[in-house]
């Protein structure tokens, strides 16, 4: 849901987006008038008039009205509309090692009013990723360097194509690719998945990139360097490393803010949610921070709800999708306390969505 | 939670466990400079004063002020803090045929506060670990015997230093091993174990005994012999065996808190946790009962709960893990009676722990 309410809201406030966009191909337009058919139930003065809202919203305090924002972006229900218009996505990742994240990621999408979510993951991953859930469409399409030893150079390309195939099959139908909950860091497997990337980026799909993800992309910045509609979510020490490798730099207590602006201007206007205490959130051009609810647990996987909530490139949809996680973070919390599992978060984004954007 | 206030603890009321670690190497003074640091959000003054309370709650008295210890020792939830703080534990466990005991300790520690739970076990064994939850890591990376059966010598040995290969690169960011439940006593599988064992020991990483762990120490006693790290959590039967092997006597109902004293000095200050109606601690040095809650039903599986708790090497972090099992048991019994099962005290560890030491 956030995701092409996101978008769109990217369209009209984001001046690099909004740039690339327009300078870009037949396809991206595509994509636009499909974001703003999806739009179907508003009149087009009512949508002009939201817009204008979510813009008036941005201000210049730093800490965001964030509950206002999400409200803004929050879809209004209507009958009318059908499967897929609340938004599909994808998630890459799920390996031999984890498939706890790319689950949360992907049921967090459906939590929050998404129709549709996909994993791409390895054979290994799919029948326990299915497992978690029933509501998941999981497709085992990719290869570790383990499932593929003894195989020649050209063997191994040959794979490589297949996947890539397969996933472009569907590309064209994504709202959203999030890349890295769970993804692992096999080098035969982050080579396809660059590619995956390199792929979305052509069809102007927009990115969120999380957990292994962002150690690819620390790597290979190009990856994402200068296309907008990415979005980074880096944990304190995805942050750090992100800095070193772009800025050359250390991060320190002071400049938080100067910093996380330098660091998304430098990677060419690209969006980047920094979790903390409070998250900060910059585009390369402004800066803003969300600090309301939270809680004091931090059990793995709570970034993962993030990437499957966030999955906009805007900075607006990073907005609402640390309040919405923060909000059901704290109802978690204010039940199971030090017991709270990121499971007992998902359970609550319902709510938390609910209490801020009532759905009518 | 437990495993660093209880480390930490040790530190300070243990004299054993201290001398160990000054006398240690500089390994020993990250990790102790890591957990100190872990205290975050205290000043010196306030964590000193905590610590006095807890060495003046250790008293005479053979009961122990478990309730009071536990309070003490829990740790304050600061929104400063990030993933991995408030603890990160590795299971090694889970076999062909044993696949709950694993998941039971690893998720336990979850649910008293830990921010990350992993276990590591047979290639068989791990789909159906990681399909109970999507809260945990699961590592399939140990072998048994019938899968390597037809390899010689020289390949095995090229095996098991794969999987050492495997653990050791996360070995350095656990804050204890959890070894046994559900291990199984495969040959080929207790061999890699055991040098897992040897290489944590050399890291410094403690190490908590259950189960098929016991049946593996109890056989080769030099594995944990004076190493102050080392909680052994033996049950009535594991207990028997674990005396006439080291003491070469038989248990009887007489003198059994000089009988387990003298059995943790032997074992060079090794902490054991004797379970029974009442638990029984020592670490050769003092000994101390925890006899309140509890619940009469003895189903399969609440050891694993007490060997995901207890996850450090002071009596301290015994005392107060007993005091959350019993407690959880009894809550559980309470509204359960003679269905309760193991899971039933898992979702009662939350109140459990909140009913003793509010989190806030």
């Amino acid at each position: 849901m956030l995701i092409k309410y996101g978008v769109i809201s990217g369209f009209n406030s984001l001046g690099s987006a909004k740039d690339y966009i327009v300078a870009s191909s037949a396809a991206v337009l595509r994509r636009q008038q499909f974001l703003i058919r999806s739009l179907g139930g508003y009149t087009d003065q009512t949508n002009q008039r939201r817009m204008q809202e979510v813009k008036s919203m941005s201000g210049t305090a730093l800490e965001a009205d964030s509950e206002s924002i999400l409200r803004a972006i929050s879809p209004i229900l209507d009958p009318n509309r059908h499967k897929g218009q609340a938004g599909k996505i994808a998630v890459i990742g799920g390996c031999r090692e984890y498939t706890g994240a790319p689950y949360f990621a992907a049921i967090s999408a459906l939590k929050i009013g998404a129709d549709l979510s996909h994993v791409f993951c390895t054979k290994d991953a799919a029948p326990v990723i299915k497992g978690y859930s029933p509501e998941l469409i999981v497709h085992p399409i990719l290869e570790e360097s383990y499932s593929i030893s003894g195989l020649g150079d050209e063997e191994r390309r040959r794979i490589s194509s297949k996947i890539l195939a397969e996933v472009d099959k569907w590309m064209e139908r994504f709202d959203c690719l999030v890349v890295g909950p769970g993804l692992g860091r096999d080098p035969y497997l982050l080579e396809c998945v660059s590619e995956i990337m390199n792929h979305a980026r052509r069809s102007n799909v927009p990115i969120v990139i999380d957990g292994d993800g962002l150690f690819l992309v620390t790597n290979n910045i190009e990856l994402i360097s200068g296309y907008p509609l990415a979005v980074l979510t880096p944990n304190v020490n995805e942050y750090k490393r992100l800095v070193q490798k772009v800025l050359s730099c250390e991060v320190t207590d002071r400049d938080a803010f100067q910093l996380l602006q330098a660091l998304a201007k430098r990677i060419g206007g690209v969006t980047i949610l920094q979790k903390g205490k409070s998250d900060l959130i910059s585009d390369g051009d402004i800066v803003k921070s969300v600090s309301i609810y939270g809680s004091p647990r931090r059990c793995g996987g709570q970034g993962d709800i993030l990437s499957g909530s966030a999955m906009n490139p805007a900075v607006l949809g990073c907005i609402a999708a640390s309040a919405l996680l923060r909000k059901a973070a704290s109802l978690a919390f204010e039940n199971k306390k030090r017991s709270t599992l990121t499971s007992d978060i998902i359970e609550c984004l319902g709510r938390s969505l609910e209490d801020i954007s009532p759905a009518c």
